[in-house]
């Protein structure tokens, strides 16, 4: 399925690689032309195209008449580990009024949005998702709407397998079930394997929908720390699997949110035994898996599922077609039960926008368009990293997700994301405070930003503004007059 | 909003009402064309267009030198009454497995569709609909794309407002929810005022959806009888409600699916009323509201709401956009709740199905093509209560709605609506057993045959068999043969 890079953009995938993993540090001389030009197999002209897209992505610099060198990207550094959260609770959850008023903040398109869940739609193929719009509706059949209503889009639904077996999974025929985008179908997975007062356990931070649905269906949270690079900690969850009766295990695998860590492939393979050990459903909300950083895609964890526990959930909403509200689930044994939930739900995703995707998929060109998104998203969280290294305070740390479009960052304590969140609102900027990612309202000094929106002057004074805020947090005494920013 | 119907189009229907109420009786005379002339004050030619559309649509028909007659609809007749159901208990529901082999019947393309819930998706403008999605598609924005997730499409909502004006409500400006389908807004209403447990009221027979959704929810059904011209027996539910703590009723005013009854404007307010000074909340089901087939289009209880206990719920798919899954809700009180419900559930309907039928409504003629839908649907009865005079028993009684597509047969006790049912799925016919539509799996002897696909020879053969097929239940020792019909 994947589109085939052209020489110079492997070649300069591979060195992004070596930055990315400290190979090649910060004002470390990269190869010469020619050095590169024998090393890799390559002509000097590819060499050169390749560092002339390394330069224009920020990630090298040339220096005159000494070649080119990696540019710092000047991050502050996150601590290893979060203090864990005390997991031996079950919880009941009410964090939605909160969650609320941040989506509130968000309805102002004068507002910088860093608070959104959603990168910049101007950063999808709109148009051309629209003229397979246009085609895939002059051919619906009058049968055919009946039909994709209930057994979903057939071709969208290959399309989607023939992309599982890429990552590593061999769906079964009747495993896919299409959704009202992954919001639907994780409420789906939850619905299938619990009942009210049941224990799930997620993750600490989550994302607040998780907490949110876990509210509506009266479900009680057991949070599990997530390590801001490592992901959920599979020993504390096995810990917490052999004291309480855990009735389903929700998770983001790869690019967690509000975190932006992934689990490397040893552990999605302990917790996977784990979980199919003891018959405990796991829900991966896998939404982020296209926007990595690196040459290749992330495992899912439903990659190492050999007994159908792990219920995948995907979405083309983050990655082609927002608001075209088109999920799904890859479920396992729980597909049918799934399937049967949906048609009482919503009866099925909208049978136009199914086919649209199915088109635009087949022609439209997704694997050129998500390699653009994706440097797209790295450039923006190097320029917020940039100006947060800039304007935040200096004891602040960051996390370095390696896909995705959030950074989660964590102040010093004395700072009050809630307070922050308040008087950021007040000079036009959202942000998503910490306490909205837990159930008990942990994470008080952090901060999730969304680096999803292309970087300009407005993104940078915002950093500046967020950044005298801290400041004032801090040192109260100190602080300038914020009446004159706008 | 309504397109003005053209003046003889305005006579016919007059007329047609006129023998729908029984005023001119079968065979009887109707006014000649100069009677009528004078009588109406319009022209003889307008007449004349009349008379020829009434004769198309089957309601009269011209006997030589001597005129036009009503023409006999050979209808049997159902009971005034249904013995009522007992309302005394509580029911926990479990119809589910039933309805998916019902809905598992119907996937073959080359089954009759008589037990389908959806009309012939080819009455509908899809044509047309496609290409007001091909304009929508082409001018949504980015930040639109984002904005109408959370609120909805702006115009979509001010088209449903202004359909809403002409049928007495005044929805307040937050009080609309645009959702996945009626489905969604049912299941949204009922989650925003119970809990798990809590005892609903529902008709007695009911849309099974709504017995699947309490399932799903865990609530429990009180079934209230449906009269099977006059909708639900108020009365009856006024006593229920006086003996239980119902916590919400959940009815079809008009075109009751399965019974196709109606409520009528008495028993609306009566109905409104009694459940506000109780303070209990009215889900109303109103998505066949455009589907009638007199020249008035019924009122909706919510008409008669003045306390905001009222959801009001509709749907685009059974009129104009099946697949679409775009309905809404006009919730009255809850409209907050059931907005933020909807958030958490699947966060929105497609963005561009619902900037399609925007687009439709303003440009494509909804109101001509519902014209044309409802005398569709309306000699497409007439058809099909011809055949079931033709070839079912004699003893059959059977509903006669004023709108919708659906009949209700009620055969003698002795008649095994399952039974029926499978025997009739191995002749390549699907039916809806009465069965499905109770908490109780009553009307075991009762089937709702769908009338919403033009009818032909193979519909009328269908007809024939299933006649044959009772008659053989009725006198099992005179049975014919069934393996040679095809």
């Amino acid at each position: 399925m994947a589109q085939k890079l052209k020489r110079y953009e492997q070649l300069a995938e591979q060195i992004a690689d070596m930055i990315r993993a400290g190979v090649l540090a910060a004002n470390e001389r990269v190869p010469s032309v020619r050095q590169a030009s024998e090393r890799y197999g390559v002509s000097p002209a590819t060499v050169f195209r390749a560092y002339y897209l390394l330069e224009d992505r920020g990630l090298i610099q040339a220096r005159e008449r000494s070649g080119y060198y990696v540019r710092p990207q000047g991050r502050p550094r996150l601590a290893k580990a979060h203090p864990p959260v005390a997991s031996g609770a079950a919880t009941e959850v009410a964090v939605s009024e909160l969650v609320f008023s941040v989506l509130g903040s968000l309805r102002d398109p004068a507002t910088v949005p860093f608070g959104s869940a959603f990168p910049a739609p101007g950063l999808f193929p709109l148009g051309r998702l629209g003229r397979s719009m246009g085609r895939a509706v002059q051919r619906l059949s009058p049968h055919g709407i009946i039909a994709d209503m209930t057994a979903g889009n057939p071709e969208l639904a290959r399309h989607i397998v023939q992309r599982y077996r890429v990552s590593g999974v061999e769906p079964a025929a009747d495993e896919l079930v299409i959704t009202n985008g992954a919001m639907e179908a994780l409420n789906l997975c939850l619905q299938a394997v619990t009942q009210p007062g049941d224990l799930v356990a997620i993750e600490s931070p989550a994302f607040y929908a998780s907490l949110q649905v876990l509210e509506r269906l009266k479900l009680r949270a057991v949070e599990i720390p997530v390590r801001p690079r490592g992901g959920i900690d599979v020993a504390s969850l096995e810990a917490t699997l052999d004291r309480l009766p855990i009735k389903a295990c929700w998770i983001m695998s790869n690019f967690q949110n509000p975190l932006g860590a992934s689990l490397d492939d040893a552990d999605k393979a302990r917790l996977c035994t784990l979980l199919a050990n003891r018959q405990v459903p796991l829900i991966e909300d896998d939404v982020y898996a296209e926007l990595y950083f690196g040459t290749v895609a992330p495992r899912p964890v439903k990659s190492f599922d050999q007994a159908g526990w792990v219920m995948h959930c995907g979405s083309f909403s983050k990655s082609l077609a927002p608001g075209y509200r088109v999920g799904w689930t890859a479920a396992g044994r729980f597909a049918g039960a799934i399937s049967r939930l949906k048609l009482m739900t919503t009866i099925s995703p909208s049978v136009p926008a199914q086919a649209a995707i199915a088109d635009y998929l087949q022609y439209g060109g997704y694997d050129r368009h998500l390699r653009k998104l994706r440097h797209c998203l790295e450039d923006q969280q190097r320029a917020m990293l940039a100006a947060a290294a800039r304007y935040f305070p200096a004891t602040t740390r960051v996390s370095q997700p390696q896909g995705g479009y959030f950074l989660w960052f964590e102040f010093p304590r004395q700072v009050d994301a809630l307070r922050l969140f308040r008087q950021a609102a007040a000079l036009g900027i959202s942000l998503a405070p910490g306490p909205i990612f837990s159930a008990t309202q942990g994470f008080s000094h952090c901060v999730r930003l969304n680096h999803g929106h292309p970087w300009d002057a407005r993104s940078e004074a915002a950093m500046e503004n967020l950044g005298r805020l801290l400041e004032e947090q801090l040192e109260p005494s100190m602080a300038p007059t914020l009446g004159a920013v706008t």
